[in-house]
């Protein structure tokens, strides 16, 4: 670092070689990177923010890709930003992956319950209203993904891209099944983001009925795909039980089991186990699980079935 | 990061900006961070080191808060740092998190054994003593963590906080309902550390006998909390069989089952299933768990159940 | 790392010392590191590459130990780097640790199936085919290990270390069992790494038979050991069964069940379930998990089954 300056500054003043043996080595000559790589880390860097908004809007990230994140506490991670969909700066802050539709509430169950059906787990493991963190962001689309962002970043609106099973990060948007945004900012409603929406309207068995007590709501605007092909990924029995065009969070059955989140959707009757996803504790087991009872009565396709449900968040664009 | 030197060479020897189209971009505009976010960052690497104390000692780091610590070997991780308590430079290096009380050695008893109750095991999964790490700081109240402080740092004193579940970070100090360390510098008849601790006295089925083969205690200094409230904290049967304002490490049941701590006492009778934590295999399977069976027989608080203990080192405070 | 400058540049030009005052503080006095933990930090970080090859080559490592590595996304982790085995610049990808030789395709199978003997789950977890992370180097020895480099890193061979469970990083080359390496560069020819050939070469049951659809084969060069030590780690009755020498990726036994490595030995008969690792479902239950049916028969000595098994990546070494 220092040595580069000297070799700057040779160019300037010349003759200061023989300092030159002073360490740490240059990183630079002549300005440019010796090792690009680290030039590309530097710039991510440089970046640093709390969400990929202030990426875009206070450093010009205009990229999609991974970039370096910080929460409030001064922890860091690396997240993915998406920089194009309706203006771009959408951070992704969690993906919700079935990792086998038959296992009821089984490992690899992290938005339901890794511990089997319980009713002593009304809520299952909660991951929808705590801190804990798993996965990473190019691992999405294999394994369950939350970060840090999904609690710490503040933001009005989501977005939601459903990206077929082990798709890698630079097929995402080419092999999208279904994007689509909100534009409403009903999360400022609810705290600012999910976590504090879901602290508001548990996930939890018995905490609510069906209809009366539902979380938030909130029309989309579609990215990839449209009102039909959104009704065409569920079953056509489940079709006739919802609304496409809507996003719906913190639903319950008519058992009072609670489920998480209805990706394009709003239900208009009480069997929401078919066509929304996450919850806790289901009085009936099979329906319990990541993906709930998709599996179930050919409720959703195999196409959105084997697909994984990725999460982002974005303050209001300016 | 030069261009930025350059500015300032600008202003000592005035016009070089001809110069100032060479990459990198600046970090700096006279002398001041361009992203705030950034120079918070470089002021937490300029701290880098092993352990919270030196941060405290070398770095003069005094701020409660998350750091970047790094092993012998080299391994870059971030931690939190208590630089309030008793003189500071308390490293976090390990949360124990129930996460289902009745669930006995199932997943997510990453500090027993997620196998279930297993006479094959009869370590459970090990984790007292092997390098295997999981979780995050931020999520040590919603989650098992453990990270390679907890066998790269070497230390003489602990220090122990019960903090409520799903508590975040900022709350912790406010939200204890037991703080507590040690000053006798056990540790270092041991090792050093728990990971060391535990290779001596492994928390194994049969290694030892009830009394006998306990491995270490100490007196504890309170912090948040004292004997009495220690007490309360656990049932009333449970009171008679322990002194309170110690904290012991590696203990056996009258079954040779063993446990790893003891928090905020010393047992005078063989049931410490109903108030030591962590362990191996358990004749009987209902003790089996991070929690062992404080659930069973009123054996310990809701509080105390439902609160994760949360493990912190430290070397002597010079 | 302004400031430092400045001190410099008095040492070079005298009187600047009214800026001494500008932030940051500086992070080096006469050109050396006030912080030498963060001067080694910088040091990894210059060397920042996309493989452990790169590293050695192009920056010079020819340290063993922990590096700094980027994907192709911009993913940042931390990687061993072994730079003295035959050439070095082998980067370390994944570690095959079984947890409990017992639990048939239990938590902790990540390398086979964590969802038990699933025939829903023809290829398990399906970890060797896809870009789900998790463990971490310094650890690889007390848990399964995968970075993102098993998918991201071009690779020709292989290198292979078998190593006692829980044995600490800096004693891994003398504590090894067996070490061996390739020179075929056989990945060449599919797609690069494992992950590729994964893909080529499912390890999903009846996607082929025994023999006649093995997926790689390639001659070692042993580092530790050599054939008859290979042949003593596995069990009398085995050794009857496979040539040593050769290491082998993807085959299937006479009921179309898949392995995804068979560790230094080529088979000759169709029961790999008893010298050939990981594995999606097996029809008989208790072949199933990451050192399938290793516990059976004898087939493997203690010695071996209670090593992990760690794979290395090189390109060609120039």
């Amino acid at each position: 670092m220092l040595r580069c300056v000297f070799l700057l500054m040779c160019l300037l003043h010349l003759k200061h070689t023989i300092l030159g043996a002073v360490t740490p080595k240059p990183i630079l000559i002549n300005g440019t990177y010796i090792n690009p790589e680290l030039g590309k880390y530097h710039a991510r860097l440089r970046s640093l923010a709390r969400s990929c908004l202030e990426i875009k809007e206070n450093h010009g990230g205009t990229q999609d890709g991974i970039y370096i994140l910080t929460t409030e506490s001064g922890t860091y991670y690396q997240a993915f930003c998406d920089m194009s969909t309706a203006g771009g700066g959408w951070t992704l802050v969690a993906s919700v992956h079935e990792n086998n539709i038959k296992g009821k509430c089984s490992v690899g169950d992290r938005w339901s319950s890794q511990q089997g059906n319980d009713q002593n787990l009304p809520e299952g493991d909660g991951a929808w209203a705590n801190t804990a963190t798993f996965g990473s962001a190019e691992s999405s689309t294999s394994d369950d993904y939350k970060n840090p962002g999904y609690y710490d970043i503040t933001a009005q609106d989501v977005s939601v891209w459903h990206i077929p099973n082990d798709e890698q990060l630079r097929n995402w948007t080419s092999s999208a099944i279904l994007r689509y945004h909100t534009e409403s900012q009903f999360l400022r409603q609810h705290g600012g983001n999910l976590y504090h929406l879901f602290k508001k309207y548990p996930v939890r068995f018995r905490a609510g009925q069906c209809k009366s007590d539902t979380g938030a709501v909130s029309p989309v605007v579609y990215d990839t795909g449209d009102k039909d092909s959104t009704t065409k990924l569920y079953g056509p029995s489940a079709g006739k039980e919802f609304e496409s065009g809507f996003t719906t969070f913190r639903v319950f059955n008519s058992d009072q089991a609670a489920m998480a989140m209805c990706s394009g959707i709003k239900p208009t009757e009480c069997n929401p186990q078919h066509y929304c996803i996450g919850g806790g504790y289901f009085p009936q087991r099979q329906q319990c699980g990541d993906f709930t009872g998709l599996d179930l009565r050919e409720a959703a396709s195999k196409q959105l079935t084997e697909s994984s449900v990725l999460l982002f968040y974005r303050l209001e664009a300016h």
